[in-house]
């Protein structure tokens, strides 16, 4: 048995959400007014496999963080070595993620799925490592071996059982940090989607137009041979540790039955890769944000999945991600909060209120 | 001096918006790549009146009551009685309002411009009714008189400086509570902006078709003769008390050199009226979602305003707005929190990265 064939992925309930439709129809609103927000109680009751009776204030924020070989190609704006960095300004609580993640009161962890430099111990990091660093498909070599492929699975899942063995947590917000990733991300959405190279692949971090005929080039290159291919001949040959390792996290949250925020375009292509291996997780995602990244729109595409809200970011870090935690803890209060109209003893209208 | 004329809204900053913009594209992030939630820093620093250099943690949210003689014209799904209940609903913690302030940390205060039946006194009402519902102008009435619209206006003042008087509030959303207010909003809509009946007239909490096509005929007479009216002629002819004490607020806030955070349709008619008394106050404020209302889109254009998001929401109560208010305490601790490349140590580039 294989990583990919341990996860067990048990589908979103049903007859959970019929009974949260119901109970959202009878609040002290009219009907249909809450919109997206109703759509989400009704999605966390299909998750949790029951009405939610509670509100989903213990909010977690799980960065996959991890290098990639094909950064030294000059596909970004940024070098290699700003990952560790980043990495150190999340646990040392300095950069946006810290920033929002105070806004919303949630709390941030960093798995260093595989990172060339190794950071410090600090409480909020969780190495699970499977290399340092991925091979460079620019040139080439495989990101990285079948064997790592499926550790990095495994990762995935060793670095949610760390975070709940934290706190209960009711939600779990998924974002990425890997100079070069948005290429990795690009040609694993274009192997997953079918869309060309041209479709995926955007400036990232920022880069000029000649760093995005290169990367278009790279990506290009990259996908060649990978239509149709498995999740596993796809992530050795494009690779991205933590877009692997994103993927397992995905995976294990939805063998947990909990919600998963999915940040932008690199968690995107990790739910590209979970789809591949367990369609079923996928209805436990909630997309947060629309990125600015063009290959964003595609990979949503493919996994059906609308996103909240569009403000135009393209910052990783699950910025996106833990904006949409107040959303989800809004969707919780309403419909184990509000009363309904007989509880409240407001006046309804026969045609728009339920007795 | 008229109450109108006795506000005094200063502009907006524009070389504290400058100072922003500059310490923002210093950060440890791609510039530019927290899209809205930049320009937002931006506007709240311009607010201000200098760079913001702490979280807007305190918030408060202020929902204006009032009732409408055209709802007695069948042009809601509901009956007047169900505003001073959705009152007691407000004040007993259990409406929507309620569950989405507890998501984001708010406080709900609910001002009494004008509801038919007054409720019984509660620490977060604020009374300052200047009438106990407006006249039907689907029977040729008048809303409301000269005088009581000058203490509308007034009375919107008096309730922010109540607000304010609890505790030191970094940000207010406005929302609105009041049975047949789409249709008083849509006459305003219309007579501000130049747009027909049917254009600005939509479902409200619902209407069926029978609904739609009266509350259209109501708002159509409603504006005749108003075209290019004063915001006094245009309060007295299709009113709402608590559109205009709504107003009244915005004007007082913006005094105060506050950020303001728009709900819905009836909370942008308020806008225009103000935008009509004192165009800088607009500056002031924020648009947290656009409402599925149809005439919400042209009240925002006409305002200049671009929503943060479309949740698809039509219920008013300050919903949308509450869910806005993590972004500007996001916005906030991104521009004070966040260290800059030269700060952390972190790589930049000399292209993109600032020195």
């Amino acid at each position: 048995v294989t990583e990919a064939e341990s996860f067990h992925v048990v589908p979103i309930d049903e007859r959970a959400a019929e009974a949260a439709r119901v109970r959202i129809d009878a609040l002290t609103k009219p009907l249909g007014s809450l919109g997206r927000i109703e759509d989400l109680a009704i999605q966390l009751s299909a998750i949790a496999g029951r009405v939610v009776d509670r509100a989903y204030e213990r909010k977690a924020i799980l960065i996959g963080a991890g290098d990639h070989g094909v950064a030294d190609d000059g596909v970004s704006a940024y070098p290699s070595e700003v990952t560790p960095q980043m990495v150190g300004a999340f646990l040392a609580g300095h950069a946006a993620i810290n920033a929002f993640a105070r806004a919303v009161g949630a709390q941030v962890y960093v798995a260093d799925f595989g990172v060339r430099t190794a950071s410090e111990p600090s409480d909020a990091l969780i190495d699970v490592a499977v290399g340092r660093g991925t091979g460079n498909f620019a040139r080439g070599e495989a990101a990285m071996t079948a064997d790592q492929a499926q550790r990095a699975l495994a990762a995935g899942r060793n670095a949610v059982t760390n975070v709940l063995a934290r706190a209960p947590y009711d939600v779990i917000a998924l974002g990425d940090m890997g100079i070069g990733n948005t290429t990795s991300a690009a040609a694993i959405v274009a192997a997953c989607t079918g869309a060309s190279a041209v479709e995926v692949t955007d400036r990232g971090t920022g880069v000029d137009d000649a760093r995005l005929a290169r990367k278009r080039d790279v990506v290009g290159r990259g996908i060649a041979g990978l239509r149709d291919a498995s999740w596993e001949t796809i992530a050795c040959a494009v690779g991205g540790f933590e877009i692997v390792g994103l993927a397992g996290a995905i995976l294990a949250i939805a063998e947990r039955r909990l919600p998963i925020v999915l940040d932008g375009y690199i968690v995107a292509a990790a739910a590209l890769l979970a789809q591949r291996i367990a369609p079923a997780s996928i209805d436990f995602c909630i997309a947060s944000h629309r990125s600015r990244e063009r290959g964003h729109a595609v990979a949503l595409q493919e996994l059906g999945l609308k996103p909240l809200f569009d403000l135009d970011l393209r910052l990783g870090e699950a910025s996106g991600a833990a904006l949409a935690l107040p959303l989800v803890e809004a969707a919780t209060r309403m419909i184990s909060e509000m009363l309904t109209f007989a509880e409240a003893g407001v006046s309804g209208e026969a045609e728009t209120a339920p007795s």
